[in-house]
């Protein structure tokens, strides 16, 4: 039987940051549907990740999207978030959305398209020096969308030659996050499109260099729990991009969509002691509202995030790797199952209380009248939007 | 053998329709990339798409979408079409993109929302009634992103009643085309997600009801071809709309990525003597150019669809029926294969030439000058923009 | 919220039908692992499936294979299960395991081929009249490996001319239950290939002809719970063949792989008032237990079908309709995923007992010495094997 | 434009390798349909790959699977495909047809287990010491069916330990090829799934550990090319098994289900020059004939590959990598294009005249009356088979 007081207080020091993006406009290539009250500025975003901290106690920074959150000094701007009860967390590039980068940003065919691009890597470096940040998060929409379109091998050459400018940029406590995405916006290849050309890199480039898993960037079928597990014993896993998705980059509510899959990658986070935040691992968020109330859903997130954690720690492991050992197939199964099934939201409202939090987060947001105070504030301007 | 010169004849005869959001700018939520000389006007989508008939021959007729080619008069409309030598196509109504339709159009709980949606279809056929236009193309974008949302079947008692509405105002020579579609922008449900549920409302509607297949909108592993013969046996198969994908709704260039699968398609077709555009088929282009040039890239989409077509007519029936019937495997699919594995390249360029035409449409447009003229005069103004 | 008793009393009328094969030896095309204890007849399925019905109180009866489960005298096996506790359920026909049959049964080129596959369809109606069964159900594996191998439609044609027949001879308290899947034996096209093949056929049929869903056999992504929401709205679900996958058709246990999924299936079950057995749905098993018990392993999936069907009766459809009505996305997934949240293995227990039922079947199962008793008593003969 | 001498001395020079046991019976869980004239021992199959290479002159070596292969004397064994006009190839272990591998092989729960296992993996590297071959391949059914049923990091623990056993006694010329594959025959997670973990176990090994790619072993839409040119640039690609699949591990004739990405993948290793044997990569076929004749199916599937691989040779490389530079994304689409599009069949008829060979394989091996000889002579004993 797992320590219930062991289980509460890895619940209580568990941390997950929130992305400033989702908290401002989302949408699909159809339509941006807009909502009322979302931030307009990078320290808007910061009122609302303090506010889901304040209310789940949970979520103590926040991840900055460069150039969606350029400020002039960002010494202030954390000054700002520390003020808000909250960090700034890892630094992610955009390298997709300047005309330029059409054919791609580090592996375009066009020497001064990579130089522009390598080079906003390395002033992402630059701001991680002024806030603070130890990570460095890549993305790379590079990639072809039709067959003979460039050179994959190329590509590859190029991708490297950038990953290593950055990487000899970062100084001793800073690392790169290199994340993987099997497709969209390329649709015919990627450059990082799964874990093994990521992994393949981060070795190459060495210790600083380690995979973000984003949960909603796998191919079907693909065992995610797996990749957890193998970059672990590898010690190459730095972060997850959590998200949910039924089909391809839904970007859902974690947990909305499979909470079974959550919960099984939370258990070989468990498993391997590697929940705690000094294991080093970032957990964030990676998602977009575009019909759901923005702050309720990421508080909502939060809690499936921690729901599944919390079944994860009851898991009998002493029980379980005695099934395993006697090759008792149904007895493992059910060993597992039985934390799974398990109604753990009562023992979460126990962690918050214990916490001094309000017991029930997104009743308490509601009650706090935060909602009614943005939209009323947050007239004229111009909304925050990701992809818009 | 297939008779060369009947096989000749059906491919002067074959006729595909271009769609005019095609020519417009489009791209994914993460980026639009504007290009220089795309169209600002609905006339300006029609010259271009009479432009890509002008090079090849078989593309005689352009698709609408309202309100993205809402004029004040569509008489002119269809008037200045034919004087660029071609013809008004389906229309294509968009209950997407407008604030209401967050929660969907036709099924959204809201009932305002659904007689607004409503009657938008049911001004289309009054457009219809002016361009002349046979077909009333239906894609609904109505769907879940969270299990619970909303209620399924009720949302399929919604979507009937539209659907009665709109076909009880068709003309005698008019007709619905229900599209289907997996996912996105919905991520959870689909309210129409496969052929069966477009066929079920159809064959309820009535025989003025059909379905469209898009090519790009399937699950993975979906054998497409047997969907449209299945179509053909029942009498419902009333239109494609032709483009090509690796993973999701890619919208890349019909044939694309994956040539093959087009000629099998295209075999469903000759067997069935479906062709010809008395048939009633409607062989439609829907696609996206999000980093090609956008007039070459239709242009190449209707040469691959084109390349396809004579494959499909060169595939030797008697030989491949006997072999089929013998139960002799090896042989019926070389046949096939026989057929698929001939260049027809030449075989085209002569059809080209019997008609008058450049045997290199893609080249001919090139030395127009016809792209040097649309990036010098179509400045100023909006881009026209699909999803933008 | 829902009430109690009505939620224990549905669960206590449930009804799932337990398959003959699933008791017997079963595996992959690379091996299949043998156990001990394995029935070798007819009557030693029959009385593992009883024994399952013992300490599940919830499956009262048993499904055939024919002809696995031949025998001279289906009065007296209808005889023997009613001994035993339970009755003869659905008779399924095996067309698939004879030499004639490589490339087809009743689509076979061979008109001879056909009528053999067809006549064993009557056959099987024979056996029913005798059984006192329902149920007739059509699992068709044929289809073809190679592009070109056979004609797709003419195909459907000689499906449709067997099924034909096959109804014709059907009594008037008798029906059909068409099977589909995507793929498995045939790798390029399945003559069924998917619900609306199956129910686009039925509806030819007449009303003795309804779809039966297989939940391991679809493709990637597709929405199941929409499936079943559509036929239940047509009025065309007749069954179901439970087991849950990862990947294709694995055939694992209910429940096994994802519950939510399972919970979503038995919500629009449950929403249609469609659980109770006199609805008409016949909820089967259908699985494969290579490397497990199979006892406890079938206990199991009852189980975790009561699991989700329990959740699926907690649902308060109240504040989840008003939720819908009111568009609030959160709330209404909320209120679903509160019913889905909930333990209720001890609401379970408490059914059990309250039936006369130890609260924990595979504990009592375990403790009964069954499994001992079969393992010593059944040595010699051949086991029952499914594709063995 | 390509050089078609050297086009041709390439298609010369090409070897490909053909499976032992794709000459033997084959099949699916469901039935396994067994063909006259397949041969009965190592020595019968070793005389059709003969066949396979007299009438293509491309197959020059057979893989052998033990311990379906195993012979008293392999020196021997040698001998006789030296006297057949082949020799012997890689050796495959075959570690999941004991009824002790149910719960795994190397990667067992039971030490035992793992010793028998791994002492088989030895065992072939003696075969390979007297039979002379290069490779050992090395493909792992391990895997699990349920959620918990094994610990996931202690199995790669496991596998380690066993790979790094049978790498260190390879001789110096003797090389271990990993094979990885999604799912089947374990259906929830499978202990070498993807070129990921292929590969980073390769690298650890050392420079002997190489990844082998079956085209069939991959997710939905996976980008195998893209695998194919990532190995080659870390120098970690060692062989291929080839076939072709539309929905799983179908084992269908390569080429046959999506030519268009064979010529793809070929296009790869032309374009690293790894065509020539010199280079070392194995081109095996993996493949299962389970409905259609078998030599003229493995004759059909080396054609396939020879078209893919002419077509690649054809690219224009120049024109190629200008289009690239340029960014030109429909002119360097249509290079490639162009190639693929040729029809290169006659191309191949003349390398096959030059070589002395019959232009036309499979009727010259239906006039060749090999087929009746061995349908006529091998009669009674037992015949080979896979999986039965």
């Amino acid at each position: 039987m797992a320590d219930l007081n062991a289980v509460k207080q890895a619940l209580r020091a568990q941390q997950i940051e929130t992305p400033s993006w989702a908290f401002g406009n989302s949408g699909t290539r159809f339509k941006v549907f807009a909502q009322a009250g979302v931030p307009r500025t990078p320290e808007e975003k910061i009122a609302d990740a303090a506010t889901v901290h304040r209310f789940t106690g949970v979520a103590p920074s926040v991840a900055l999207h460069i150039p969606w959150d350029r400020v002039a000094d960002y010494a202030k701007l954390s000054a700002f978030a520390a003020e808000h009860g909250i960090r700034l967390g890892a630094i992610n590039t955009n390298v997709f959305q300047d005309d330029d980068y059409k054919l791609g940003s580090v592996t375009n065919p066009d020497p001064a398209v990579r130089r522009k691009a390598t080079d906003h890597l390395l002033e992402a470096v630059d701001i991680m020096d002024q806030t603070g940040s130890r990570d460095l998060k890549l993305w790379f929409s590079d990639g072809l969308n039709y067959p003979g379109q460039d050179d994959l091998r190329t590509r590859q050459d190029r991708l490297a030659a950038a990953l290593r400018e950055a990487y000899d940029r970062l100084g001793d406590d800073q690392r790169i996050l290199l994340e993987y995405k099997l497709f969209e916006p390329a649709f015919y290849a990627t450059d990082v499109p799964d874990w093994g050309t990521s992994y393949a890199h981060c070795v190459e480039l060495g210790p600083k260099a380690t995979v973000c898993i984003d949960t909603g960037h796998h191919a079907p079928g693909t065992n995610i729990e797996f990749i957890v597990s193998f970059l672990l014993r590898q010690g190459k896993l730095g972060a997850f991009d959590f998200n949910s998705r039924f089909y391809a980059d839904d970007d859902l509510m974690a947990g909305a969509a499979d909470p079974f899959q959550l919960f099984r990658i939370m258990y070989e986070i468990v498993r391997a002691d590697a929940l705690s935040p000094s294991y080093g691992i970032n957990f964030m968020l990676d998602q977009c509202h575009n019909i759901e109330a923005k702050i309720p859903a990421i508080i909502r997130s939060v809690m499936n995030i921690q729901e599944a954690t919390a079944k994860a720690l009851l898991v009998d492991r002493d029980a379980l790797f005695a099934a395993q050992a006697a090759g008792d197939v149904l007895e493992a199964n059910s060993v597992l199952m039985d934390a799974y099934n398990t109604d753990v939201r009562p023992l979460l409202r126990d962690v918050r209380v214990d916490a001094g939090l309000d017991p029930d987060p997104i009743a308490a947001y509601k009650r706090s009248g935060y909602q009614e105070r943005i939209v009323a504030d947050r007239v004229g301007g111009e909304q925050a939007g990701w992809g818009a």
